[in-house]
């Protein structure tokens, strides 16, 4: 299963600009499964809630989704991004899984990171599994977003209801997970896909720098994919998921039936 | 607090060698709390049911915990150890925490690996935490024991409970777990000091090589302590445990706080 990430710079309140960037970037790629940065519609350091709302689209209905839906279509590819999401008067920080047959999968992000509390609704669904079909077999995919990671209770909560391949899109500030997604997969034996954005936003005398080094992770904690903390790109690997299915740590440890939920205060 | 771990080959089923060797190393030193390796009395890789029970002791009347009682009574200081316990019968992988006054709190490793699970009855209560108090203030420490790690819900159940130091004594073969540790630091702003043994035991045909390169990392991620892989020794420093108190990673955002309890599902 040909699997990978899109490492790129989105620009602030551009969601044209930002699809456009994006099927440049897709055109000459080949592959199964490719996982996009947290907010690769719209950016992410808002100035006011005008421009949230310029940047934000109905899933479904949207510009920036349906562009995907047709990369897609065309390329019979799963394809997961995070997207700045409208709906009923209210903004979601979300992930989509887009199937080559047009469906849709949603993950609306749980745990928000600081200033994000002031223009996003949290969401209110545990983050689940979805299947993806094709030559690579049946696969169980998970989603997070960016600072879920920080909790391992998502990868967990993932995991535990089969997913084979977490997908992770983020834009992080902070320098801590590139390094810890190596205990989220080892932890949960998956493969992981850090799909992190670069550049520097600006808002007032406040800017954020983003680190890119996305990486890909293996279940036993290999790096897979470790990109710069600067350039666009992409990269693919060849996977065989059905390795995660193996929770056997030796011959004696399962890592799930080894739980001992029953003594866990969490 | 003066804080740090011993890293030492125990000799397998000759306790009186092996607390020998720990006075040694333990007499120059120095420290508020020190950690020593899982099964310190003992060695690990027992031969046969006669080695485990002749290694093997009660916690409270036993030669090995009472020498180091006398030795945190001395010293005025704080031992963690990993110790074979015999208790009615049975075996348990422990780990003691004793007080310069005496006093000994006990955790009994409760994910079992590998082969423990021949000898070993794993423990039933969850990990707990324990004050221990002195110039430095007022401190809360959690106990987990090798294999545990591996499990994120060991470390969280201690951290929400409120351990500021992750007492860790291990005896590692895989090459997981010292980069993993970044991960349970970080995730839980805690400090983890995993004292690993070093050298290889046999038994039959088989061998264990123990991985050694103890680690203690604070709750920034910062590894204050990396040993190497074969030498005995041991390796103190200055922390201040409060800030383990300080769950809070952004200003909007802490760690406990913005846990979605309701929404996982583990």
């Amino acid at each position: 299963m040909k699997t990978g990430l899109l490492q790129f710079r989105p620009v602030l309140a551009e969601p044209e600009q930002n699809i456009e960037r994006v099927g440049e970037l897709l055109a000459p790629l080949d592959f199964d499964l490719i996982v996009l940065p947290e907010l690769s519609n719209s950016g992410y350091f808002f100035r006011s809630a005008e421009e949230l709302d310029r940047s934000a689209e109905d899933i479904g209905g949207g510009m920036f989704v349906n562009s995907l839906r047709e990369i897609a279509q065309r390329k019979g590819s799963y394809i997961v991004s995070g997207v700045c999401e409208r709906s009923g008067g209210r903004f979601y920080n979300t992930s989509v899984l887009i199937h080559p047959n047009g469906r849709m999968d949603v993950y609306r992000k749980i745990h928000l990171f600081d200033t994000e509390k002031k223009w996003f609704t949290p969401g209110d669904k545990p983050p689940g599994v979805f299947e993806v079909k094709g030559s690579f077999g049946n696969v169980l995919i998970g989603m997070m977003i960016c600072f879920d990671w920080f909790f391992p209770e998502t990868a967990r909560t993932l995991a535990l209801q089969g997913a084979q391949i977490i997908c992770h899109p983020s834009n992080l500030v902070l320098s801590y997970c590139q390094k810890a997604m190596y205990a989220r997969a080892v932890e949960n034996r998956v493969f992981t896909v850090t799909a992190n954005r670069t550049g520097t936003e600006l808002c007032g005398d406040n800017s954020l720098t983003f680190t890119g080094q996305s990486v890909m992770v293996s279940p036993k904690g290999e790096y897979l994919i470790s990109m710069n903390e600067f350039d666009e790109g992409s990269a693919l690997v060849e996977i065989d998921p059905q390795t995660a299915l193996d929770k056997n740590v030796t011959a004696g440890n399962n890592l799930f039936k080894d739980r001992r939920s029953e003594l866990y205060k969490l």
